[in-house]
């Protein structure tokens, strides 16, 4: 008896996978850019699960290749030379390396070298989709993009803009930050709130706690986990301190956020969100240990033309700074908060929850089990 | 014979409780803000022996609290939102903790959580003496302020006034520096020197090394050692190196710091100074590892409101600038000169001491064996 | 057969004392300033091989003393007080030492102290030779200078003039760098190349990998390696990508860099260079883990007080610019990106050398070798 576990051991037994994916899951697509920002010949730096990465556009096709030359592990992008349109050059002794497969075609400043041929850098595979460059760090045949993104995403009616930002938390603060129901508590501010005549409660007092989550786990699809507590709780628009009303939410008149899901390998669906016709999917990006790249956008079904610019104007115009800059500016603010606390893993077993936080939790066990592989430190 | 332990090791082991002390003593009083810094209903951030606090002063008194909400373990100091006199709210899911024990009274976004009137954050006890804000880190229930702070320090009739900065060293080494009467040479061109005429030798030329200091350890009673350099030395005032006059303290007509001492948890007392009607008390006050408070204070008995007034004046206009800053600064220089020798504890087995030191070895003994606990890093 | 070493493991295992060699090489000489930085005495702080040194100039000879006072550890030269010609003084308690054999010969705080004449700072030997200050950090009589620098650059009728600058990088990335033939191709856009009219391929395309170096290590005298490449190598004016031509070195008239040799402890010899009639000598001088003093010296056989003054003219007005900088300023450059690779030790076995680093791999054996210690971290 005396061995048994604590409370805390067990659950944390649980997620065990999950506390070890600091840098990500591997086998996964994630989005590092837009597709914009990737211009013919124009070579990209980015890093992603800690490894650092170029992406280029040749042909018209993204490819994406190690960031480092094999010879002497200098970063290729620190001083970019391409001398032909289908491969780089290290700048330090001109190791030329091919972008697509990221072989080792020759070697300008010693031309009968063995290694020429025989060795390649590593190469990521890349898809481009509604806008976004996908870059999947894995082993072997990557799983197709559709299994990786929140259903609906891909819709081919659908319209997607975007924007990233680095934010200065792990991943998963910035997932469990998104997915968190009860965090609306901390929006009771912004602009959008009133600006947009949204109702927002302070926060739900849950029903039946095996009715807050449904989680999909069907072979071959995206892997999720919805949060019911909208469905199944009461809102709080009355938040009462040793027995006296202290403070109210906003009763509005517009109904949004009615469906809130995440998706592996880390991806947020809120519909409709910020307003009735929309749809916003969020990406928390393992950059580093201690930073992610929150990838913003937003989808709107559109059947014209027409529809689509006067989309992408009110995303420009309007939704960037009212919903994604000013409302979840609040957000990141509460990621970097956490932070510190979880930095050295002691949060996940020192944390104590409450029901609204089910989903989390359940969120937490779907990753560990269904995450195609970790990202390991080197 | 061969494993007998060296010199070095022996006397490290004496002091060892007191090497392990980097982030100070538990179960003891620090004085943390003065009480001017303090008001009605505006929470203020410290950090003491490495743990975050919050005070806060409610219908007039002060309380500490825990600064890292229960839940996700955010910085409730991040952005303050108090919602009732009595209680400070998360602002991320609205836990509501009152101030006096730290209860978790209410959730605003769940109020009917089970959690409600089960958790409390840490509270620590608090009190304010003289114009300072005293904070106890530790268990149970506290000592008595007066075992905590030099003799007379609490003297009805004395007045106190003080300030308080940040020095780039550990505690130790402040305490280290301030006790340490050879020490004075480093003033030797203060201009409080001259300009207040100080008798201050460059040094003391030690007699029978038993005098040298007093060490008072009654129950009940603050625990501490008087340094009796002053009367059992011969004070230098012409420094010769290889056999020719080099250098002069200063013969001025005040004589000054006839009494020091140090005491638990950390604290000097200086009698008189810095003139003969005034005395010194100062804290260095653990804030983490590489960092202390340095809290200075001045002491003078006044019998009549206008006494008491004077006093406050001459502080603020004469003392301030030409003591506490002008004149300590050069201690400050000298404490985060030492500390990349001892932060890595090699320090205190390879410095070399002189007969002067014999003070600052006694203090680290009756340290070792008189605190109430040690701040162990978490 | 399963548990024998990789090839990785195996040529590590050579190189290994060269790995350890983080800090640099113990019981050799190395420049750490110009004669015309020490002036006399004004004490001058510097960083080698890790320790803090102080050098002063007393009577027209250089000394060097450990930066730190036995006493407190505190830092000598952060508050420089010299009371006699021959001593300093530590600022904290007068601890006084002389600069000659760092012997405590007072204390100006405690004339009567049984430290005095019992304790000494450690020193080092120092040389001044060529213009240049040598400090020894090591362990008993040192060897000569001669066998401490490359041929030729004692020689009495040879002026020397320098510069040096701190590079964020380890010593050896200098030392791979500079002694690295292949590497002309990072220089291929210089403006000396084409301003001075010099001969540069974009690399070479190596013979027999057997005549590529030879290595110097007859007792008594500088032990080195001779990059042969040159002689024994078609060098490439031409680089070709799948069988086009993509970029072209430079067919100047000037011949340069005939003989490469780089010697222990860290110091290359180019000849000639940036001129026919020039030789630079430069030094990889190990300050810290992860910085190097870069020592950049020309010499020229000068027979007249008029060629000598010509030369030093010359080298301020032209070389310092165009050479010294404009071009080193690439080296530099490849040293602090090979750095991330190189610093946690992964880069030694990860790397993927090719054949012209066969020089490269001599001197990493020779240097394990023959050097007469190994500087370890404290």
């Amino acid at each position: 008896m005396a061995n048994q576990p604590s409370i805390a051991e067990r659950r944390t037994k649980v997620w065990e996978p999950y506390i070890r994916a600091k840098l990500g899951f591997r086998n996964h697509w994630y989005p590092v850019r837009l597709a914009s920002e990737i211009a013919e010949g124009t070579p990209v730096p980015v890093k992603l699960l800690g490894e650092k990465i170029l992406l280029n556009r040749v042909g018209g096709k993204v490819y994406a290749i190690q960031d480092r030359c094999l010879h002497r592990g200098v970063t290729l992008s620190d001083r970019v030379e391409c001398y032909s349109k289908n491969t780089i050059s290290c700048w330090y002794h001109g190791w030329t390396y091919r972008w697509d497969d990221g072989r080792l075609v020759d070697i300008l400043t010693n031309p009968g070298s063995v290694q020429i041929g025989r060795r390649a850098l590593k190469t990521f595979p890349v898809e481009e989709a509604k806008g976004l460059i996908f870059v999947y760090v894995g082993d072997g045949e990557p799983t197709p993009l559709i299994e990786d993104v929140p259903p609906g995403f891909l819709d081919e009616n659908r319209a997607i803009h975007g924007q990233h930002r680095l934010v200065a938390s792990n991943w998963r603060l910035g997932a469990e930050n998104g997915f968190d129901a009860g965090h609306v508590f901390i929006h009771k501010n912004s602009i959008l709130v009133k600006g947009n005549d949204i109702i927002l409660p302070l926060g739900f007092a849950p029903g039946d706690p095996d009715q807050l989550t449904r989680s999909e786990v069907a072979a071959g699809k995206p892997k999720g986990v919805y949060d019911l507590l909208g469905e199944h709780s009461v809102p709080v628009f009355e938040g009462m301190i040793e027995g006296k009303p202290a403070i109210h939410g906003n009763i509005g008149s517009k109904r949004v956020a009615i469906s809130i899901s995440i998706w592996l390998p880390g991806v947020l669906k809120v519909e409709p969100w910020p307003d009735p016709e929309l749809t916003q999917f969020e990406w928390y990006v393992p950059v580093d240990e201690t930073s992610h790249l929150y990838f913003q956008t937003l989808g709107k079904v559109v059947t014209s033309k027409e529809a689509a610019d006067s989309f992408e104007r009110e995303f420009h115009e309007k939704w960037v700074g009212l919903a994604l800059n000013g409302f979840n500016d609040d957000d990141i603010m509460a990621r970097e908060s956490m932070e510190p606390f979880y930095a050295d893993d002691r949060g996940w077993s020192e944390e104590i929850l409450f029901e609204p936080d089910r989903a989390i939790i359940e969120w937490r066990g779907l990753a560990s089990q269904h995450n195609r592989g970790i990202q390991e430190a080197r």
